[in-house]
């Protein structure tokens, strides 16, 4: 008998912000693949698997998660935040390109999730109410010159942005480089939001200025986002929130 | 005594993708403040008073559910998808800056929820796996000039894309002119997905190459995603699938 094969986002990290149809999803798998830190976040049972891997081996888990469901079992590939937005989706259709007569039988269903984005913003008001951009800031997979340009694009485009993946201890050069880009287009106003484990007991958030931001300020549990030139801060109850206003006059 | 303001995201359609907190939200308020289509998913019960009001008049509103959370209530405000993105965080926060000093007491809190895009990604595969932006191709808060420079720069970036309110009634012609614009940038291929009432009895998904793409496949319910130049779709189990890869060569 042919299983299944389920990819779900578990949002930013409270169980506040997951959804009945991945908790349904969780209550029934009988295996449960991810990364180490995400495969944390399931409860053990009598009757589930969990199979926690390192990142980085995300085709290799892909492939596993497969095979498995080929095989017969119920698995669920768990992601942070939205499996959609760079995370294991996109990497369980890439695996199953390369051999689809493989895998022809597995019902693959992916369930959304919260992003880091979308938490981030909540928290700090409406930094991404209009137009926005959304750019993993890694190189591992793509050439720094593709990110440069689009980062250059997005600044005229006037987008707001979201960034994920934006430093890591291994390539701490490209958010320095990301903040100067920023920083030579001339808007030291904007608000640059760094939000860190949001829902979770580390959660910290800070929102600066664009001339006060620092490469420091980010590592890879931060989701930073970049206001465009139309982003407002304001005061309520002693806290700094920043929105971008739905209206741009013409 | 003042009360307190929630402006909370009830996800694209099925309550299977709200999440507790959202649940929660509901449970306690005294007051549901919204637009009439998204106050009708609340469920009436005693103690709690629906507010349902028509669509552009978000100010008056905002206006509203702030002032009667200044008078003590537990307001809550209702958007579908995710509050932050097009919807009503951000016009609470445009009219709390008109006289902050009024609701000054009042304790705001954003609760995100699954936007339409993660919604209508999820269910075609992952064609927001890679760097994406979103737009709102409604010209009524902006003028048309700047949707058209957002989506030629855009395509620059090869950028796949998310469009928010695409047509309407009242605005036929930007989503034909958003159509010829991409398709004058020469690629026929790239997926373009048009997801309605995603999660709803309503839902209906098509995917089609940009070449064959026609303004009134959307509708003011559509949510519109179009691949970048990267973006790849298969067949599996008899369904059409469309996922942007997470590398691209250098």
């Amino acid at each position: 008998m042919t299983g299944c094969l389920t990819i779900a986002g578990l949002g930013p990290g409270s169980s506040d912000h997951i959804t009945p149809a991945v908790e349904q999803a969780i209550a029934v798998a009988t295996d449960v693949v991810g990364y180490i830190r995400y495969v944390a976040r399931i409860a053990p049972r009598d009757g589930l698997v969990l199979h926690p891997s390192d990142n980085r081996v995300e085709a290799d888990r892909a492939r596993h998660a497969l095979d498995m469901a080929a095989a017969g079992r119920r698995v669920l590939v768990v992601s942070s935040g939205d499996p959609g937005v760079f995370a294991m989706a996109a990497a369980v259709y890439e695996v199953l390109e390369t051999d689809p007569t493989r895998w022809q039988d597995v019902d693959i269903t992916v369930l959304p999730g919260i992003t880091a984005m979308l938490a981030a913003a909540a928290r700090v008001g409406a930094p991404l109410g209009h137009d926005f951009c959304v750019i993993n800031l890694s190189d591992n997979l793509k050439p720094w010159a593709m990110i440069e340009q689009r980062l250059r694009l997005a600044l005229q485009a006037d987008f707001a942005m979201a960034f994920y993946n934006p430093r890591s201890k291994s390539r701490p050069e490209g958010f320095r480089k990301t903040m100067q880009i920023l920083k030579s287009f001339g808007e030291g106003n904007r608000p640059v939001i760094f939000a860190r484990a949001v829902s979770t007991p580390d959660e910290s958030i800070m929102i600066v200025p664009l001339a006060e931001a620092q490469p420091d300020m980010a590592d890879m549990q931060t989701v930073v986002l970049v206001g465009s030139s139309q982003t407002r801060t304001l005061s309520h109850k002693g806290a700094v929130l920043a929105y971008t206003p739905r209206s741009v006059k013409g």
